[in-house]
Protein backbone atom coordinates (compact mmCIF):
# COMPACT_ATOMS: atom_id res chain seq x y z
CA UNK A 1 0.00 0.00 0.00
CA UNK A 2 2.69 2.61 1.25
CA UNK A 3 4.46 2.40 -2.14
CA UNK A 4 8.02 4.14 -1.17
CA UNK A 5 8.49 6.51 -4.20
CA UNK A 6 12.18 5.92 -3.99
CA UNK A 7 11.01 3.06 -6.77
CA UNK A 8 9.45 5.62 -8.86
CA UNK A 9 12.17 8.07 -9.17
CA UNK A 10 12.88 7.04 -13.25
CA UNK A 11 9.07 8.54 -13.76
CA UNK A 12 8.87 11.41 -11.26
CA UNK A 13 12.90 12.56 -11.72
CA UNK A 14 14.37 14.02 -15.04
CA UNK A 15 18.18 15.34 -14.96
CA UNK A 16 18.68 18.40 -16.65
CA UNK A 17 21.84 20.44 -17.11
CA UNK A 18 22.50 24.19 -15.39
CA UNK A 19 25.16 26.60 -14.82
CA UNK A 20 27.48 23.70 -16.33
CA UNK A 21 26.15 20.70 -14.02
CA UNK A 22 23.74 17.99 -13.72
CA UNK A 23 20.60 18.22 -10.86
CA UNK A 24 17.17 16.56 -10.72
CA UNK A 25 13.94 18.38 -11.64
CA UNK A 26 10.85 17.12 -10.69
CA UNK A 27 8.54 15.72 -13.78
CA UNK A 28 5.47 17.64 -14.99
CA UNK A 29 3.02 16.30 -17.32
CA UNK A 30 -0.61 16.33 -18.15
CA UNK A 31 -2.77 13.62 -17.91
CA UNK A 32 -6.15 13.59 -19.22
CA UNK A 33 -9.16 11.72 -16.76
CA UNK A 34 -11.25 9.47 -19.68
CA UNK A 35 -14.53 8.41 -18.34
CA UNK A 36 -15.76 5.54 -20.18
CA UNK A 37 -13.55 7.12 -23.17
CA UNK A 38 -15.32 10.55 -23.03
CA UNK A 39 -12.41 13.14 -21.65
CA UNK A 40 -13.42 14.24 -18.48
CA UNK A 41 -10.48 16.50 -16.97
CA UNK A 42 -6.84 17.36 -17.90
CA UNK A 43 -4.17 17.92 -14.82
CA UNK A 44 -1.17 19.14 -14.76
CA UNK A 45 0.55 15.89 -12.51
CA UNK A 46 3.91 14.46 -11.92
CA UNK A 47 3.68 10.50 -13.24
CA UNK A 48 3.22 7.45 -11.22
CA UNK A 49 -0.42 6.39 -9.63
CA UNK A 50 -1.86 7.67 -12.04
CA UNK A 51 -4.65 5.51 -11.32
CA UNK A 52 -5.10 7.17 -7.90
CA UNK A 53 -5.11 10.24 -8.70
CA UNK A 54 -7.68 9.79 -10.73
CA UNK A 55 -9.91 7.94 -8.57
CA UNK A 56 -9.49 10.27 -6.14
CA UNK A 57 -10.08 13.57 -8.03
CA UNK A 58 -13.31 11.43 -9.12
CA UNK A 59 -14.00 10.77 -4.89
CA UNK A 60 -13.02 14.14 -4.20
CA UNK A 61 -16.02 15.92 -6.51
CA UNK A 62 -18.53 13.30 -5.52
CA UNK A 63 -18.88 11.56 -8.84
CA UNK A 64 -17.75 7.81 -7.85
CA UNK A 65 -18.21 6.58 -4.03
CA UNK A 66 -16.40 3.63 -4.60
CA UNK A 67 -13.58 1.81 -6.39
CA UNK A 68 -13.47 1.87 -10.31
CA UNK A 69 -11.47 -0.20 -12.57
CA UNK A 70 -8.93 2.36 -13.91
CA UNK A 71 -5.64 2.08 -16.11
CA UNK A 72 -4.07 2.82 -19.53
CA UNK A 73 -6.49 2.96 -22.56
CA UNK A 74 -7.09 0.53 -25.12
CA UNK A 75 -4.15 1.78 -27.46
CA UNK A 76 -2.15 2.55 -24.45
CA UNK A 77 -2.13 6.50 -24.98
CA UNK A 78 0.36 8.34 -23.27
CA UNK A 79 -0.66 10.39 -20.09
CA UNK A 80 -4.10 9.16 -20.50
CA UNK A 81 -6.01 7.20 -17.74
CA UNK A 82 -9.30 5.49 -18.51
CA UNK A 83 -11.91 4.86 -16.00
CA UNK A 84 -15.24 3.03 -16.17
CA UNK A 85 -18.10 4.07 -15.57
CA UNK A 86 -20.84 5.41 -15.15
CA UNK A 87 -20.59 8.03 -12.62
CA UNK A 88 -23.01 9.06 -9.60
CA UNK A 89 -24.03 11.97 -11.95
CA UNK A 90 -23.98 13.61 -15.47
CA UNK A 91 -20.87 15.34 -15.86
CA UNK A 92 -20.98 16.75 -19.12
CA UNK A 93 -23.47 18.92 -17.16
CA UNK A 94 -20.61 20.60 -15.23
CA UNK A 95 -17.40 19.97 -17.29
CA UNK A 96 -14.45 19.28 -15.11
CA UNK A 97 -10.76 20.75 -15.79
CA UNK A 98 -8.66 19.49 -13.07
CA UNK A 99 -5.63 21.60 -12.84
CA UNK A 100 -1.86 21.14 -10.46
CA UNK A 101 -3.32 22.33 -7.72
CA UNK A 102 -6.70 22.89 -7.98
CA UNK A 103 -10.35 20.77 -7.17
CA UNK A 104 -12.94 23.39 -7.44
CA UNK A 105 -12.50 23.54 -11.52
CA UNK A 106 -15.31 23.18 -13.54
CA UNK A 107 -18.55 24.61 -10.97
CA UNK A 108 -18.82 27.10 -13.73
CA UNK A 109 -21.01 29.42 -11.40
CA UNK A 110 -20.17 30.76 -7.65
CA UNK A 111 -23.01 29.22 -6.22
CA UNK A 112 -21.71 25.67 -7.66
CA UNK A 113 -19.20 25.97 -5.23
CA UNK A 114 -21.12 24.62 -2.48
CA UNK A 115 -19.48 21.31 -1.24
CA UNK A 116 -21.42 18.38 -1.09
CA UNK A 117 -19.26 16.95 1.76
CA UNK A 118 -21.21 15.17 4.67
CA UNK A 119 -19.73 16.57 8.19
CA UNK A 120 -17.11 14.16 9.44
CA UNK A 121 -17.77 11.71 12.23
CA UNK A 122 -16.72 12.24 15.91
CA UNK A 123 -12.99 11.15 15.13
CA UNK A 124 -9.79 10.24 17.29
CA UNK A 125 -8.64 12.77 19.74
CA UNK A 126 -4.82 13.25 19.24
CA UNK A 127 -1.82 15.09 21.36
CA UNK A 128 -0.70 18.24 20.64
CA UNK A 129 2.40 17.56 20.95
CA UNK A 130 2.36 14.75 17.77
CA UNK A 131 -0.35 17.10 15.72
CA UNK A 132 2.61 19.77 15.85
CA UNK A 133 5.26 16.74 14.53
CA UNK A 134 3.42 15.13 11.86
CA UNK A 135 5.02 17.01 9.05
CA UNK A 136 8.57 16.18 9.94
CA UNK A 137 7.79 12.84 9.75
CA UNK A 138 6.57 13.44 6.27
CA UNK A 139 9.57 12.07 4.40
CA UNK A 140 9.09 12.98 0.95
CA UNK A 141 11.91 11.05 -0.74
CA UNK A 142 11.70 12.99 -3.95
CA UNK A 143 11.05 16.33 -2.70
CA UNK A 144 14.48 16.10 -0.73
CA UNK A 145 16.11 15.56 -4.75
CA UNK A 146 14.04 18.00 -6.08
CA UNK A 147 12.22 20.71 -4.07
CA UNK A 148 10.03 20.67 -6.03
CA UNK A 149 7.00 18.33 -4.79
CA UNK A 150 4.45 18.74 -2.58
CA UNK A 151 3.11 15.69 -0.67
CA UNK A 152 0.04 14.50 1.07
CA UNK A 153 0.45 11.76 3.78
CA UNK A 154 -2.20 9.98 5.79
CA UNK A 155 -1.34 8.81 9.63
CA UNK A 156 -2.77 6.76 12.09
CA UNK A 157 -3.49 8.80 15.21
CA UNK A 158 -0.19 7.42 16.70
CA UNK A 159 1.42 9.05 14.50
CA UNK A 160 2.26 5.98 11.90
CA UNK A 161 2.78 6.69 8.48
CA UNK A 162 -0.05 4.52 6.22
CA UNK A 163 0.63 6.26 3.11
CA UNK A 164 2.22 9.41 1.04
CA UNK A 165 1.56 10.39 -1.98
CA UNK A 166 4.03 13.31 -3.94
CA UNK A 167 3.55 15.79 -6.96
CA UNK A 168 3.89 19.00 -8.78
CA UNK A 169 0.54 20.20 -7.70
CA UNK A 170 -0.22 19.40 -3.72
CA UNK A 171 -4.09 18.84 -4.56
CA UNK A 172 -3.18 15.61 -7.13
CA UNK A 173 -0.76 14.15 -4.02
CA UNK A 174 -4.15 14.91 -2.01
CA UNK A 175 -6.34 12.97 -4.80
CA UNK A 176 -3.44 10.12 -4.66
CA UNK A 177 -3.51 9.46 -1.76
CA UNK A 178 -7.76 9.32 -1.38
CA UNK A 179 -7.43 7.35 -4.60
CA UNK A 180 -5.48 4.59 -2.81
CA UNK A 181 -7.56 4.71 0.56
CA UNK A 182 -10.39 3.92 -2.13
CA UNK A 183 -8.94 0.90 -3.17
CA UNK A 184 -8.07 -0.36 -0.20
CA UNK A 185 -11.38 0.48 1.16
CA UNK A 186 -10.33 2.53 4.00
CA UNK A 187 -12.82 5.56 2.94
CA UNK A 188 -13.81 6.93 5.07
CA UNK A 189 -10.84 7.87 6.72
CA UNK A 190 -12.88 8.22 10.28
CA UNK A 191 -10.02 7.54 12.55
CA UNK A 192 -6.63 8.73 10.21
CA UNK A 193 -5.08 12.48 10.13
CA UNK A 194 -4.08 13.60 7.29
CA UNK A 195 -1.10 15.91 6.50
CA UNK A 196 -0.38 18.05 3.54
CA UNK A 197 3.30 19.82 2.98
CA UNK A 198 1.88 23.36 2.10
CA UNK A 199 -0.65 25.74 2.37
CA UNK A 200 -4.55 24.83 3.69
CA UNK A 201 -6.84 26.10 0.46
CA UNK A 202 -10.44 25.71 0.33
CA UNK A 203 -10.06 23.12 -2.12
CA UNK A 204 -8.21 20.55 0.30
CA UNK A 205 -10.60 21.11 2.94
CA UNK A 206 -12.83 19.96 0.61
CA UNK A 207 -11.00 17.42 -0.56
CA UNK A 208 -10.27 16.41 2.92
CA UNK A 209 -14.16 16.55 4.26
CA UNK A 210 -15.54 14.27 1.19
CA UNK A 211 -12.81 11.40 2.51
CA UNK A 212 -14.55 11.75 5.95
CA UNK A 213 -10.93 12.95 7.58
CA UNK A 214 -11.66 14.70 11.05
CA UNK A 215 -8.41 16.30 10.83
CA UNK A 216 -5.81 17.52 8.34
CA UNK A 217 -2.85 19.16 9.66
CA UNK A 218 -0.80 21.41 7.19
CA UNK A 219 2.69 22.95 7.27
CA UNK A 220 1.61 26.39 6.05
CA UNK A 221 -0.91 28.61 6.73
CA UNK A 222 -4.71 28.23 6.14
CA UNK A 223 -6.90 30.60 3.85
CA UNK A 224 -10.01 31.91 5.45
CA UNK A 225 -12.26 29.95 3.35
CA UNK A 226 -10.42 26.64 4.25
CA UNK A 227 -10.88 27.68 8.02
CA UNK A 228 -14.85 28.07 7.10
CA UNK A 229 -15.38 25.20 5.29
CA UNK A 230 -13.57 22.54 8.09
CA UNK A 231 -15.70 24.90 10.59
CA UNK A 232 -18.58 23.91 8.98
CA UNK A 233 -18.23 19.96 8.59
CA UNK A 234 -16.73 19.56 12.17
CA UNK A 235 -13.21 19.39 10.92
CA UNK A 236 -10.14 19.64 12.93
CA UNK A 237 -7.99 21.65 10.73
CA UNK A 238 -4.05 22.51 11.85
CA UNK A 239 -1.23 24.83 10.29
CA UNK A 240 1.90 26.13 10.93
CA UNK A 241 2.73 22.76 11.82
CA UNK A 242 6.37 23.46 12.27
CA UNK A 243 8.82 23.73 15.28
CA UNK A 244 7.13 21.54 17.92
CA UNK A 245 4.21 24.06 17.42
CA UNK A 246 0.90 24.19 15.43
CA UNK A 247 -2.38 26.31 15.10
CA UNK A 248 -5.72 24.56 15.47
CA UNK A 249 -8.14 26.69 14.04
CA UNK A 250 -11.61 24.34 13.98
CA UNK A 251 -12.33 21.25 15.96
CA UNK A 252 -10.23 21.70 18.74
CA UNK A 253 -11.75 19.16 20.94
CA UNK A 254 -9.76 16.95 19.20
CA UNK A 255 -6.48 17.91 20.07
CA UNK A 256 -5.73 17.22 23.56
CA UNK A 257 -2.91 18.67 25.28
CA UNK A 258 0.54 17.26 25.81
CA UNK B 1 0.70 51.42 -10.29
CA UNK B 2 1.91 49.91 -7.81
CA UNK B 3 -0.56 50.24 -5.48
CA UNK B 4 0.91 48.95 -1.85
CA UNK B 5 -0.78 46.06 -0.38
CA UNK B 6 -1.03 47.30 2.77
CA UNK B 7 -4.14 49.57 1.83
CA UNK B 8 -5.89 46.30 1.15
CA UNK B 9 -5.70 44.42 4.18
CA UNK B 10 -9.30 44.92 4.85
CA UNK B 11 -10.17 42.77 2.04
CA UNK B 12 -6.90 40.34 1.87
CA UNK B 13 -6.74 39.48 5.67
CA UNK B 14 -9.86 38.53 8.05
CA UNK B 15 -8.69 37.87 11.80
CA UNK B 16 -9.68 34.62 13.08
CA UNK B 17 -9.31 33.37 16.69
CA UNK B 18 -7.55 29.97 17.13
CA UNK B 19 -5.72 28.58 20.55
CA UNK B 20 -7.38 31.15 22.68
CA UNK B 21 -5.73 34.26 20.40
CA UNK B 22 -6.14 36.59 17.54
CA UNK B 23 -4.47 35.94 14.63
CA UNK B 24 -4.51 36.94 10.77
CA UNK B 25 -5.27 34.82 7.91
CA UNK B 26 -5.64 35.30 4.25
CA UNK B 27 -8.96 35.33 2.72
CA UNK B 28 -9.89 33.07 -0.09
CA UNK B 29 -13.25 33.74 -2.25
CA UNK B 30 -14.10 32.49 -5.51
CA UNK B 31 -13.75 35.04 -8.02
CA UNK B 32 -16.08 34.70 -11.43
CA UNK B 33 -14.92 36.13 -14.24
CA UNK B 34 -17.74 37.16 -17.03
CA UNK B 35 -17.32 38.43 -20.77
CA UNK B 36 -20.48 40.46 -21.75
CA UNK B 37 -22.53 38.71 -19.40
CA UNK B 38 -21.83 35.20 -19.98
CA UNK B 39 -19.67 33.40 -16.93
CA UNK B 40 -16.16 32.34 -18.24
CA UNK B 41 -14.24 31.00 -15.15
CA UNK B 42 -14.40 30.94 -11.65
CA UNK B 43 -10.70 31.18 -9.85
CA UNK B 44 -10.45 30.83 -6.23
CA UNK B 45 -8.57 33.92 -5.21
CA UNK B 46 -7.54 36.60 -2.69
CA UNK B 47 -9.71 39.82 -3.23
CA UNK B 48 -8.16 43.17 -4.51
CA UNK B 49 -7.01 43.43 -7.91
CA UNK B 50 -10.09 41.51 -9.61
CA UNK B 51 -10.28 43.68 -13.02
CA UNK B 52 -6.09 42.88 -13.29
CA UNK B 53 -6.54 39.47 -12.64
CA UNK B 54 -9.64 38.97 -14.79
CA UNK B 55 -7.79 40.90 -17.98
CA UNK B 56 -4.48 39.37 -16.78
CA UNK B 57 -5.95 35.86 -17.01
CA UNK B 58 -7.79 36.87 -20.12
CA UNK B 59 -4.48 37.92 -21.63
CA UNK B 60 -2.61 34.58 -20.44
CA UNK B 61 -4.98 32.70 -22.60
CA UNK B 62 -4.88 34.16 -25.28
CA UNK B 63 -8.36 35.92 -25.40
CA UNK B 64 -7.70 39.28 -25.27
CA UNK B 65 -4.47 41.04 -26.80
CA UNK B 66 -5.22 44.31 -25.29
CA UNK B 67 -7.10 46.35 -22.44
CA UNK B 68 -10.76 45.82 -22.10
CA UNK B 69 -13.08 47.64 -19.44
CA UNK B 70 -13.33 45.46 -16.70
CA UNK B 71 -14.90 45.94 -13.45
CA UNK B 72 -18.20 45.11 -11.01
CA UNK B 73 -21.51 43.81 -13.15
CA UNK B 74 -24.33 46.21 -13.38
CA UNK B 75 -26.37 44.72 -10.25
CA UNK B 76 -22.68 44.94 -8.16
CA UNK B 77 -23.10 41.07 -7.73
CA UNK B 78 -20.55 39.70 -5.08
CA UNK B 79 -17.11 38.12 -5.98
CA UNK B 80 -18.03 38.45 -10.07
CA UNK B 81 -16.21 40.83 -12.64
CA UNK B 82 -17.09 41.61 -15.71
CA UNK B 83 -15.11 42.81 -18.82
CA UNK B 84 -16.17 44.00 -21.96
CA UNK B 85 -16.03 41.26 -25.07
CA UNK B 86 -15.49 40.71 -27.91
CA UNK B 87 -12.51 37.97 -27.17
CA UNK B 88 -10.25 37.22 -29.91
CA UNK B 89 -11.86 33.50 -30.56
CA UNK B 90 -14.92 31.70 -29.51
CA UNK B 91 -14.29 31.04 -25.74
CA UNK B 92 -17.30 28.74 -25.80
CA UNK B 93 -15.49 25.99 -27.86
CA UNK B 94 -12.97 25.73 -24.96
CA UNK B 95 -14.91 26.35 -21.53
CA UNK B 96 -12.59 27.97 -18.86
CA UNK B 97 -12.14 26.89 -15.05
CA UNK B 98 -9.47 29.06 -13.98
CA UNK B 99 -8.28 28.03 -10.94
CA UNK B 100 -6.35 29.43 -7.70
CA UNK B 101 -3.18 28.21 -9.30
CA UNK B 102 -3.69 27.15 -12.91
CA UNK B 103 -3.46 28.79 -15.83
CA UNK B 104 -4.01 25.69 -18.00
CA UNK B 105 -7.72 24.48 -17.05
CA UNK B 106 -10.04 24.42 -19.88
CA UNK B 107 -7.83 23.41 -22.70
CA UNK B 108 -9.80 19.81 -22.72
CA UNK B 109 -7.44 17.48 -24.14
CA UNK B 110 -3.68 17.19 -24.39
CA UNK B 111 -3.12 18.40 -27.76
CA UNK B 112 -4.47 21.37 -27.12
CA UNK B 113 -1.94 22.12 -23.76
CA UNK B 114 0.77 23.30 -26.98
CA UNK B 115 1.02 27.09 -26.04
CA UNK B 116 0.37 29.96 -28.18
CA UNK B 117 2.67 32.03 -26.87
CA UNK B 118 5.49 33.18 -29.36
CA UNK B 119 9.30 33.45 -28.81
CA UNK B 120 10.41 36.11 -26.33
CA UNK B 121 12.31 38.94 -27.82
CA UNK B 122 16.25 39.02 -26.80
CA UNK B 123 15.21 41.28 -23.90
CA UNK B 124 18.01 42.86 -21.45
CA UNK B 125 21.50 41.01 -20.04
CA UNK B 126 21.25 41.04 -16.32
CA UNK B 127 24.25 40.22 -13.50
CA UNK B 128 23.76 36.67 -11.37
CA UNK B 129 24.23 38.50 -8.19
CA UNK B 130 21.08 40.66 -8.97
CA UNK B 131 18.77 37.86 -10.27
CA UNK B 132 19.66 35.82 -7.28
CA UNK B 133 18.74 38.64 -4.88
CA UNK B 134 15.64 39.88 -6.43
CA UNK B 135 13.46 37.52 -3.96
CA UNK B 136 14.45 39.17 -1.07
CA UNK B 137 13.15 42.94 -2.51
CA UNK B 138 9.96 40.53 -3.33
CA UNK B 139 8.36 42.52 -0.05
CA UNK B 140 4.81 41.12 1.24
CA UNK B 141 3.46 42.72 3.56
CA UNK B 142 0.50 40.49 3.96
CA UNK B 143 2.18 37.58 3.43
CA UNK B 144 4.72 38.78 6.56
CA UNK B 145 1.47 38.78 8.54
CA UNK B 146 -0.52 35.35 7.66
CA UNK B 147 1.93 33.65 5.48
CA UNK B 148 -0.60 32.81 3.58
CA UNK B 149 -0.08 34.61 0.24
CA UNK B 150 2.10 33.90 -3.12
CA UNK B 151 3.55 36.43 -4.96
CA UNK B 152 4.86 37.64 -8.14
CA UNK B 153 6.44 41.01 -8.99
CA UNK B 154 8.02 42.95 -12.04
CA UNK B 155 11.23 44.31 -11.39
CA UNK B 156 13.38 46.50 -14.15
CA UNK B 157 16.93 45.11 -15.15
CA UNK B 158 18.34 47.03 -12.39
CA UNK B 159 16.45 45.45 -9.61
CA UNK B 160 13.91 48.32 -9.03
CA UNK B 161 10.62 47.14 -8.24
CA UNK B 162 7.67 48.16 -10.71
CA UNK B 163 4.76 45.91 -9.58
CA UNK B 164 4.08 43.78 -6.70
CA UNK B 165 0.44 41.28 -6.45
CA UNK B 166 -0.34 38.96 -3.64
CA UNK B 167 -3.03 36.52 -4.00
CA UNK B 168 -3.72 32.84 -2.18
CA UNK B 169 -2.85 31.06 -5.71
CA UNK B 170 0.69 31.72 -7.50
CA UNK B 171 -1.26 31.93 -11.07
CA UNK B 172 -3.58 34.99 -9.48
CA UNK B 173 -1.29 36.73 -8.48
CA UNK B 174 1.14 36.41 -11.93
CA UNK B 175 -2.00 36.91 -13.53
CA UNK B 176 -2.85 40.35 -11.31
CA UNK B 177 0.63 41.72 -12.51
CA UNK B 178 -0.02 40.81 -16.10
CA UNK B 179 -3.83 42.51 -15.87
CA UNK B 180 -1.88 45.92 -14.29
CA UNK B 181 1.23 45.72 -16.82
CA UNK B 182 -2.13 45.44 -19.75
CA UNK B 183 -3.81 48.42 -18.62
CA UNK B 184 -0.81 50.17 -18.58
CA UNK B 185 0.64 50.02 -21.55
CA UNK B 186 3.91 48.15 -20.31
CA UNK B 187 3.25 44.52 -22.52
CA UNK B 188 5.00 43.21 -24.27
CA UNK B 189 7.65 42.83 -20.89
CA UNK B 190 10.47 43.13 -23.24
CA UNK B 191 13.13 44.66 -20.52
CA UNK B 192 11.43 43.47 -17.42
CA UNK B 193 12.59 40.91 -15.12
CA UNK B 194 9.50 38.63 -13.48
CA UNK B 195 9.92 37.40 -10.34
CA UNK B 196 7.94 34.83 -8.14
CA UNK B 197 7.70 33.76 -4.69
CA UNK B 198 7.01 29.80 -5.11
CA UNK B 199 7.90 26.88 -7.99
CA UNK B 200 8.30 27.44 -11.34
CA UNK B 201 5.29 25.94 -13.27
CA UNK B 202 4.25 25.08 -16.69
CA UNK B 203 1.40 27.26 -15.95
CA UNK B 204 3.45 30.27 -14.43
CA UNK B 205 6.26 30.08 -17.35
CA UNK B 206 3.12 29.89 -20.36
CA UNK B 207 1.73 32.67 -18.74
CA UNK B 208 5.15 34.56 -18.66
CA UNK B 209 5.35 33.91 -21.92
CA UNK B 210 2.44 35.21 -23.31
CA UNK B 211 3.39 38.42 -21.58
CA UNK B 212 6.62 38.73 -23.66
CA UNK B 213 9.03 38.11 -20.37
CA UNK B 214 12.30 37.48 -21.35
CA UNK B 215 13.81 36.72 -17.68
CA UNK B 216 11.42 34.21 -15.23
CA UNK B 217 13.06 33.92 -11.71
CA UNK B 218 11.80 32.36 -8.95
CA UNK B 219 12.09 31.23 -5.26
CA UNK B 220 11.25 27.44 -5.96
CA UNK B 221 12.02 24.55 -8.31
CA UNK B 222 10.62 24.39 -11.38
CA UNK B 223 9.23 21.76 -12.97
CA UNK B 224 10.68 20.14 -16.53
CA UNK B 225 8.19 21.06 -18.33
CA UNK B 226 8.59 24.97 -16.80
CA UNK B 227 12.14 23.91 -18.31
CA UNK B 228 10.94 22.27 -21.55
CA UNK B 229 9.08 25.29 -22.44
CA UNK B 230 10.71 28.11 -21.66
CA UNK B 231 13.73 26.67 -23.63
CA UNK B 232 11.28 26.19 -26.40
CA UNK B 233 10.64 30.26 -26.21
CA UNK B 234 13.90 31.26 -25.40
CA UNK B 235 12.68 32.72 -22.39
CA UNK B 236 15.63 32.61 -19.00
CA UNK B 237 14.47 30.62 -16.56
CA UNK B 238 16.35 30.51 -13.19
CA UNK B 239 15.16 29.11 -9.58
CA UNK B 240 16.21 28.79 -6.10
CA UNK B 241 16.95 32.15 -6.10
CA UNK B 242 18.07 32.48 -2.66
CA UNK B 243 20.78 32.97 0.19
CA UNK B 244 22.66 34.65 -2.79
CA UNK B 245 22.53 32.18 -4.94
CA UNK B 246 20.64 31.08 -8.28
CA UNK B 247 20.18 28.22 -10.35
CA UNK B 248 20.06 29.24 -14.19
CA UNK B 249 18.10 26.65 -16.67
CA UNK B 250 17.65 28.30 -19.75
CA UNK B 251 18.68 31.38 -22.17
CA UNK B 252 21.99 31.84 -19.66
CA UNK B 253 23.12 34.21 -22.29
CA UNK B 254 20.65 37.03 -20.55
CA UNK B 255 22.82 36.25 -17.45
CA UNK B 256 26.44 37.61 -16.97
CA UNK B 257 28.45 37.03 -13.79
CA UNK B 258 29.07 39.12 -10.83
Amino acid sequence: MNEPSDALTARTLVSVTHDGRRDDVAVEEPLEIRVDGAPLAVTMRTPAHDEELALGFLYGEGLIDGPRAAGPTADFAANVVEVSGPLLRDADSRRFYATSSCGVCGKGALEELGTIAPPVGPGPRISRALLADLPSRLRQPTFERTGGLHATALFDVHGELLLLREDVGRHNAMDKVIGRALLDGMLPLAEQVLCVSGRLSFELVQKAAMAGAPILVGVGAPSSLAIELAGDRGMTLAGFARGGSVNVYTAAQRVRDG
